[in-house]
């Protein structure tokens, strides 16, 4: 059965209903979207700061293939089995994004009988989020061209706008344009792009932003570009957008409570796509989740070289949060890939290419233990086709390792399959403080910054630049010095050439853009020919996705 | 008192409750979207087809100022008003656009004691539709260049898409832009152009569907352009790309419900802007609404020369809707501002310059009665600075012309305020069978189709056309010339100048450009410089519009 075939078979509760058995929440405080979807009250949230903190767990990957590891399929059935195990447990996830969705990877509300639902509306348009965010975003972009239209008081310098616009949709087309054509009526001619929503700062805002207050603050912060000058900062506060922004978000800010397939809160809440952007769910939804349950289980996109690095080294640090244990997904599929396999031929046992793309899954472990201190469980996300030949190697080779490496069932069997998993995590998430270290210091230069995370966790020999990124470097170290950084790299390789499979070392990180985002707080470095922007495959996901007469989504996996 | 203040302190009834015992909808047909928006399920509406039709009655303007006549504001109070008066009735209002809430016009949920709640959210994003639309149309773009891109197996000339992409947003910076530069990964570079979300053709297509299956058959008929013989059309399903554009539409295709200041049920749904697309709310709307009440009160768009004749010749005529009487809502201040007098100065007693600007409601009224044969009751929407004066020479003069008129103070007073309207509008419609005349048969040759809208309402003398735009509406007569014309002219002037107040005549109207609507079943004729993608003012609203630290919405009017 499809994915979505199992979720639409689901016995789903109201969710108002749910969140008031489980957690305690009173409906007041609950805005309903249908009847299995609501928006929890910042009054609330803000209320329950009195409460213990439950335990934090996060749950990443290996380098993935295009189809995914099943990171929110392991974050939910992990979630739904501490359930069944008598304990309470909230899974944090992040929303979807509609350009994968009409892409190549479909939906991503989990998968099999570890999913989220209603899975539908989780993938398309949910509560709404991402569409507030891209109106916030655009409404800053058409109140710049405006304001130059109308004689440019504040002296920006059309060519040094940093602004771009978004759109939630993969289309490469608009990566790069030309705004303003058509004559004076429409404004001055100027080059402009597009990015997908997610790779908006405002995404990046919402999910770091601690209050209403910090929101509105942020986005006034934001930097839009410089004046003629070349080095004054224009903000979105000298346009005095940031309360019209902040308004757009009003609904946007509250987390979003649903349930999984069998009948857990789960809060989706926040962006996804750890290569463009940092990619972690909001840190208003996994503080909450803390107060209501004794363990939250969260994820961090693509591989940990870029979801875990940035959950750790910007959403911990920024928001004080700390996770107590990582649970590594691999899967055999995956590090067949990794092992030279083409796609085709990856459901057929292979123990020599297993054996050598086991050296993605080594780093990535070694990362999270030695680079970052933090115990690691390794998941292996079971899929029909594994060979037992294949998963003793595995096993083998991860307790080689010291690691503790769970077969786990979720897909097929929802929480039950992932009890061993789950018994496993608590183990280690029960016997230690909560706590790690990050891969580099605040007080470290922004170049040294972007050198660690590519020595230490990409394998690098180290980074280079073109002399103007070198200089655009410098000159945001005067000013910014303190920012973490957020990478932009391919999730498929440890280096920016996707095609690089397993663990390259010895390579050289070329980082070709750098901006600021500072309403987020941090900078983003560019590694790579990394887009921004999406593009779609020759038969898009769109093709298949349909809708029958009475009603019911079909397509949608 | 703010429009927002007032909103703000309604008494506010849980919309399901209150739908519930008005109309008897059993909660499990209504989604909620929060506790005071909800949609209605499709299949109630299916079930209600044996019910007896209420009667229909429209509201409609005057040409306006830039600020409006308050067409939704004497939608909303006639309708409590007719409430009031022991009737059932049912307000069929049109969603706002996040545009003109930006930009000069702020806000669109009625205004004073005559408003739809909560206002915040029908004004910002409400159940998510015209983002739903957006997006469903951006989705179509993006696959056009995907397919080019990937080979252009369909063989689509580059330059001669119609389909551009949109925006919930004033920008004018995006009305002409090229797309696909930055070399080949970004695709083929060419010219492209945003309209705003409202003038999309899927607005119409969703305002005009009878079901599910008649939306996906619509979008699937979208012409977006043109094979590079120049004559064959492409379609939106040669790309298969209506399954998943109406998977995006599977909520905002269902009627919302909110309520009145004065909890009487009001169904907001579908597409503003008169003056670029044909600018009604949906047909499902109005025809639910006309099963669940005695009395039906909907509005149409901007002046009766854009607004009620889509209304009548487009809606009703694909629809079968039978409007019963038609309220003509004028101001005093608008009139003299017709007459000639300056905006700044519209608040000082000016008997000349209304006696002068009568012209624009004498017109009007005449296209209504004698061409649409419909009756007219003239509504003038009280303002506080009205003096006796000119309101005796106001009902004087519509006297004259044998048509009530009736004072109307909804706006400080509420449904009270309209009561006299309510029952001159109720003895009209009370009196006579349902029905009226179009201005144009369908069998009229597109050209004559424009020019008839041209001469017998606009009071011009002909129309004319470049040679090229000539040659395009003969293409177009071929295979669409049963098609009825939606004209998108200046809502300011009758004729195609904004700055010609009054009644003009004698004048030439322009077609500068015709757009195939395939989908919806209508051909866009563009008059004059009509611009489909508006503009933001030196000082947007945007920059007073903002959020307090405890999430209430400020500066939305």
């Amino acid at each position: 059965m499809s994915d979505i075939a199992i979720a639409q078979q689901a016995q789903m509760r109201p969710i108002i209903d749910l969140a008031g058995e489980k957690l305690g929440i009173p409906a007041e405080h609950l805005d309903p979207y249908g009847h299995y979807k609501a928006k929890l009250s910042l009054e609330y949230v803000n209320n329950l700061t009195d409460r213990e903190d439950g335990k934090l767990i996060l749950v990443t990957a290996i380098s993935p293939t295009p189809a995914g590891e099943g990171k929110t399929t392991t974050t939910v059935g992990l979630g739904d089995a501490i359930n069944r195990l008598g304990n309470s447990a909230i899974m944090c996830l992040r929303e979807p994004s509609l350009g994968p969705c009409f892409g190549v990877k479909g939906g991503a509300a989990g998968g099999g009988y570890s999913q989220v639902v209603p899975m539908e509306d989780i993938n398309l348009h949910f509560t709404g989020d991402f569409h507030a965010i891209g109106v916030a975003h655009n409404l800053l972009s058409a109140l710049i061209d405006n304001h130059i239209n109308h004689g440019n008081a504040l002296d920006i310098d059309s060519r040094r706008i940093q602004w771009k616009r978004v759109v939630d949709m993969n289309d490469r087309a608009l990566r790069k344009i030309t705004v303003g054509m058509g004559g004076p009526a429409n404004g001055y001619l100027r080059e402009d792009g597009y990015d997908i929503v997610v790779a908006s700062e405002i995404m990046a805002i919402l999910c770091l932003a601690t209050s209403r207050v910090d929101l509105k603050e942020r986005l006034g912060r934001i930097v839009i570009g410089y004046k003629s000058d070349r080095v004054t900062p224009v903000y979105a506060s000298d346009l005095n957008a940031q309360g019209a922004m902040a308004a757009l978000l009003k609904e946007a800010i509250k987390p979003n409570l649903v349930q999984t397939l069998e009948n857990n809160i789960a809060i989706i809440h926040g962006g996804p796509f750890a290569n463009i952007a940092h990619g972690c769910n909001t840190v208003t939804a996994t503080k909450t989740a803390l107060k209501l349950a004794d363990y939250v289980v969260t994820e961090a996109g693509f591989g940990a070289d870029l979801g875990a690095e940035k959950f750790l080294d910007i959403k911990c640090r920024m928001s004080g949060l700390k996770p107590s244990a990582v649970v590594l997904v691999a899967t055999v599929r995956a590090l067949k890939f990794h092992g030279g396999v083409a796609k085709e031929e990856l459901n057929q046992e292979n123990i020599d290419a297993l054996q050598k793309g086991f050296t993605n899954l080594e780093r990535h472990l070694d990362n999270i233990q030695r680079h970052y201190g933090l115990p690691c469980v390794i998941c292996i996300n079971h899929f029909t086709f594994d060979t037992d030949a294949e998963i003793a190697l595995l096993k083998d080779k991860c307790e080689a390792l010291g690691a503790k490496c769970v077969v786990s069932k979720h897909w097929a069997q929802g929480g039950a399959g992932a009890e061993e998993l789950a018994q496993e995590v608590l183990a280690v998430v029960d016997n230690r403080e909560p706590g790690f270290t990050y891969v580099y210091d605040e007080e470290l230069p922004l170049w040294d910054k972007i050198e660690t995370i590519a020595t230490k966790l990409y394998g690098a020999i180290g980074i280079t630049a073109s002399p103007k990124v070198k200089a655009e470097i410098n000159t945001l170290q005067q000013n910014h010095g303190k920012f973490p950084v957020c990478m932009a790299k391919t999730q498929m390789s440890f280096s920016t050439n996707p095609n690089e499979r397993g663990a390259p070392s010895g390579h050289t990180v070329e980082i070709s853009e750098v901006r600021l985002a500072n309403g987020a707080g941090f900078i983003v470095a560019i590694a790579g020919d990394m887009m921004t922007m999406p593009g779609l495959p020759k038969v898009p996901a769109a093709e298949r996705i349909d809708i029958t007469d009475d009603g019911v989504i079909t397509g949608l996996f």
